[in-house]
């Protein structure tokens, strides 16, 4: 099944999408809820991120081929594997949703990146649980793409404006709830061109692996997001790009990339 | 002025504290609000961290005296201090209320310790704004505990559960709108004996300054939490202690320290 979160005039909903159009819903996608009657063609709803997370959560250099890449931005000879997880912060302001710009700072180097991945979404409260019973505080997963900024990947002691700057989590289009997290293909393609190709099951720690080892310091909540990690040498991206992630079984997370305008504060 | 968030019976309401009394307010205390006939004895509420953020921010090392002791923490030499604030995220998860417990995880080395800190309160959204104009942003200041084990401060590759595990963000116990925040006595107390003394005239950043830095990249909302940075060699706690901070003008902020229970998963 398919959960979108979207907008419909001026209304805020959460409905299950069947072919070209969503049938709305009643209740909570993370408790119980039914289909109401209000079908909407997916053409006249503008799609939101599928959750509001309180924690966007990345778990450091999750494919074995991205440690050499990782070298090259942050300086020094290439990491060892983790031993565990090694869990980050993804800001929660810079949450983002389908068909929206990813906005180059002004102040960028100008070296943006995307990084197309898989997103799990946490579908109930979870603490201390082991890999084994993480599936099942598991709603589902999208597409996300980890949008980081290398000069200040390499430059600064944490990844809070490389990978946290305002825009940089486009997350969706939506949450599929059937489908196996370990087996997916993850396709970039940049104006059309594929660009990354990858699959989870290179991924060192599974989703379910992650979760456990997040929740065992840390309450995780519904709607909480943990991206997979990126693989491979990821390319710049500039204004007027457009960018998608295609994780098929789930969808396309499109989203155009925009120059900052150089507006007065706040 | 004194503005407190806190729970009387089932309800939670934001009031003005005057004397031993809460007056509840009507309205929101980041736009308008009014003082309505409310008034309960401090005794009779449940203080709650006093607002809801969306994110809790550290500068990073910004006390001078505090380098060499960081370095003792995660190897190496002393850093230089910082050429511009080095912004992390304190994990949302981690929020917790004045009277509240801090729980040492079961799985930690037991070297938890305090740090006692100044924190800002934004009070409106802000994006790019500068340093004499983020003052304006600024709700107020509290007090806040910036609890750090240190042996996954100097395992992990982030904070995430160093400063992020659940408890580990006492807050409280509210906000006070008029005050100096570059001249704030910050004192912590464990077991009623003063175990550190020390000013935020001494922070290498300003709030202003990190506030303003941290805008440039990242919308900070209302409710968002700064905190100071920490000065000096904090010491570690264990289960039955009882730490205060206090900032004269402002308030003490009172936590008990316990073990975590054995408990089963979720």
């Amino acid at each position: 099944m398919k959960i979108a979160r979207f907008r419909a005039g001026r209304r805020v909903a959460f409905g299950v999408v069947m072919d070209d159009e969503v049938v709305e819903i009643r209740g909570s996608i993370y408790t119980r809820f039914r289909m109401t009657d209000t079908r909407i063609p997916l053409s006249e709803v503008v799609l939101l991120p599928p959750t509001e997370p309180s924690m966007i959560w990345g778990p450091g250099l999750n494919f074995a081929d991205h440690l050499n890449f990782a070298a090259s931005v942050l300086g020094g000879e290439a990491r060892e594997a983790p031993k565990h997880p090694e869990p980050w912060h993804k800001g929660r302001n810079s949450l983002t949703g389908p068909g929206d710009p990813i906005i180059i700072p002004k102040d960028s180097s100008g070296e943006v990146h995307y990084e197309g991945e898989a997103v799990a979404v946490i579908g109930k409260q979870c603490r201390r649980v082991t890999p084994a019973q993480a599936r099942r505080y598991i709603l589902g997963y999208t597409c996300g793409n980890d949008v980081s900024e290398r000069a200040w990947q390499g430059e600064d002691w944490t990844f809070w404006r490389a990978k946290g700057s305002d825009t940089f989590a486009p997350v969706g289009p939506w949450i599929e709830t059937d489908i196996d997290p370990q087996h997916l293909e993850m396709v970039v393609r940049l104006n059309g061109i594929e660009v990354a190709r990858s699959s989870t099951k290179d991924m060192l720690f599974t989703f379910s692996e992650i979760v456990s080892y997040i929740s065992q310091q840390v309450t995780l909540h519904p709607g909480d997001l943990v991206f997979s990690g990126a693989s491979g040498a990821p390319c710049p991206m500039k204004p007027g790009d457009s960018v998608e992630v295609e994780i098929p079984g789930i969808g396309i997370l499109t989203n155009p990339v925009a120059a900052e305008f150089d507006s007065a504060a706040a």
